[in-house]
């Protein structure tokens, strides 16, 4: 009779040192999330003593992550505390998009604030990797420089890309709208920051939850540029699945014996609610910025327009009614294109989802970040592996 | 400009006292996965100095956690370490299941081994809670009375219900198959110990995690009593989502205008592969223990039950595409009744997700707990809880 096994619990072993990381990482939530405040607020903020948190505090301003701002409401009771602020030099996040018909970059410091970016419009379907990532680039380099002239230290690069990447690495596995495959991206860049790559849903996910106010810690975001794609946030963070692939909403199966797709199924969300679907049906020509294009005509009552969102909307609540039973979120975002195209989409999606009982406690949101959010995403995950870890490589 | 806000990280505290508590549970864990282990090895397992580990299994020998079984290894080298073990008195977990046709209770101690159990065949199919709760409870006192003789002290009740749980609360909302609504299974109970309810596919897919040879820390766990419930292991964790009620595979739309479902939507994955809807396509009249019978007719090649089997195993397929494709599990695990069936349902379900390139990277794998998972995963929650925080109210 052996005893079954007890896995044991995952974490490394509780060193004063980890402890010490932790709190450190802790002082720099507070102090971003609340501040300006004295050192006697951050420590009730944390629940550690006031001597804990002041040696906490000057090992960050001497690490220039935090700065003294000079005493605080002279008008209060007792010594005037000196009130403490993230500091908007030092480490800055740098963020990335590779779009199939843009690119994009961008530079947010410690406080939060974009302090750089840069945007071009060009057609990437179809184009080598090389190319594409040496014009990345350049405006990479473009908002570095400057970055820097504003005192800004770049901590990484995070580049949001239309595709699958393998977990805990940089390499694309496939983006069929770009047509990459098993893409280091990394390899391809100049190296001088640590690189990081996401799926641009991935990192649209992280920005609701990063920077909409009252966005829920459980959500399902649903976002589209020419594909489909959806993340799921379960308790405040991305869950990723096995080999990063989760959340390819775009190929649940919405009717099972329905179109031939290219993935190789029948019947995905993206043969009834992708950008080339919804285009065909609404009778407009595929080419740069169609989802304008399809707001504008759906604004002005064009009735073919309205009927292909009206279906695309059915197709969606069809797909998400599976994803609300299996993972009962507290709400569901509509985040990227599909934010503009909501007040068409929305009736009949949510039609479904009541239907069907399936509906979020919070129901169904529409992203007020709109197409900005991978972009944005990208650059704050760096901006958060630094407050994660404020004395580590990244950040000094 | 105001600085977008940075949420700050979820947790309590960092004190000394929280790392006591984690590093005397982990000396639980490392003590019951790998033990027998002398003080040395426990210290070299979680990574702190011997003092420091000698201090916290002297208080966990003082509490009746853990054992002393003598000088260990004598043939070793340098002075022999005294051997310790998880003590098989003390604290155990009752586990008990409210099935459709059965009640089922069992005791499980410290180092994970039934000490006790009992099962009684009883149809609950719209019976009140209080007549099913009072006779589990005759089993609860049963089990109990058994176990207190073997030296054990019942830390808790947890019970295992086939129906949605209102997370964090002991009420089922509801259970269709009992017709129960809103039920607080904890009011019905005498309160002699704490009692904590749970889905019956949950507390299945937690066994599976703890309990099985190998079991990945990443997969979807399908079951079926009467219904078709599922679980979501992600990172070793069980996802119960916002409001508790995620996992209904059952209710995800296989043909969106399929027949109509009690649950309001059409064409639910349990109008095809759900009990009912088997022995139907199967011409079998509904009773008790349908499976056995559905299994032994499969066996001997009768046509119609393994064409009903096959159709099931197809529709099972699709709502599991969309599945796989949205949480990217390592593996589908068929747990319950549907282990029972796999030989007939794995053909035609591995079909539909490998043509629609679904295929979780370990495939899908047959739960060797079969339909023990539920009643061994209630007790194991409670022996953990202790494991988790041995000096909490639960284990002294």
């Amino acid at each position: 009779m052996t005893a079954p096994l007890h896995r044991p619990r995952p974490g490394t072993p509780d060193t004063q040192q980890a402890m010490r990381r932790r709190n450190l990482s802790r002082t720099m939530y507070t102090v971003a999330a609340e501040g300006p405040l004295s050192r006697a607020a951050v420590a009730q903020h944390i629940g550690l003593t006031r001597a804990a948190v002041s040696t906490l505090v000057d090992e960050l301003i001497r690490a220039g992550l935090l700065e003294e701002l000079g005493p605080q409401r002279p008008g209060g009771v007792g010594r005037p505390g000196s009130a403490l602020a993230v500091s908007g030099q030092g480490p800055a996040g740098l963020g990335a998009e590779v779009g199939v018909d843009h690119l994009a970059v961008c530079a947010v410091d410690m406080r939060g604030e974009v302090r750089a970016r840069a945007r071009r419009r060009v057609s990437n379907r179809g184009r080598a990797p090389k190319p594409v990532l040496a014009e990345l680039t350049e405006l990479v380099r473009e908002v570095t420089g400057e970055a820097q002239a504003a005192g800004l230290r770049p901590a990484g690069l995070a580049i949001a890309v239309p595709g699958l990447v393998s977990r805990g690495t940089t390499t694309v596995v496939r983006a069929p709208n770009l047509d990459w495959h098993d893409t280091d991206v990394a390899s391809l860049l100049p190296g001088d920051v640590p690189v990081t790559v996401e799926n641009e849903a991935n990192f649209g996910a992280l920005a609701e939850l990063w920077l909409a106010e009252d966005s829920p810690a459980d959500f399902l975001h649903v976002s589209a540029e020419i594909g489909i794609g959806a993340a799921l946030v379960v308790d405040g963070q991305l869950l990723r699945g096995t080999r990063g692939f989760a959340g390819e909403l775009g190929h649940v199966p919405v009717r099972p014996e329905g179109p031939a797709c290219p993935c190789g199924g029948r019947g995905c969300l993206e043969q009834y609610a992708g950008e080339e679907a919804v285009l065909r049906a609404a009778g407009i020509e595929p080419g740069p910025d169609r989802v304008s294009l399809l707001a504008e005509r759906a604004g002005d009552g064009d009735t073919a327009t309205r009927r292909a969102l009206r279906s695309a909307g059915t197709a969606l609540g069809i797909a998400l009614t599976g994803a609300v039973n299996l993972v009962d979120p507290r709400a569901v975002v509509l985040g990227g294109a599909l934010s503009h195209l909501a007040p068409w989409l929305l009736p009949s999606l949510e039609r479904e989802l009541t239907r069907r009982t399936a509906s979020p406690e919070d129901g169904v949101i529409t992203s007020g970040l709109g197409s900005d959010g991978p972009l944005l995403g990208a650059a704050h995950s760096v901006v958060r592996a630094v407050l994660d870890d404020p004395m580590g490589a990244a950040a000094v």
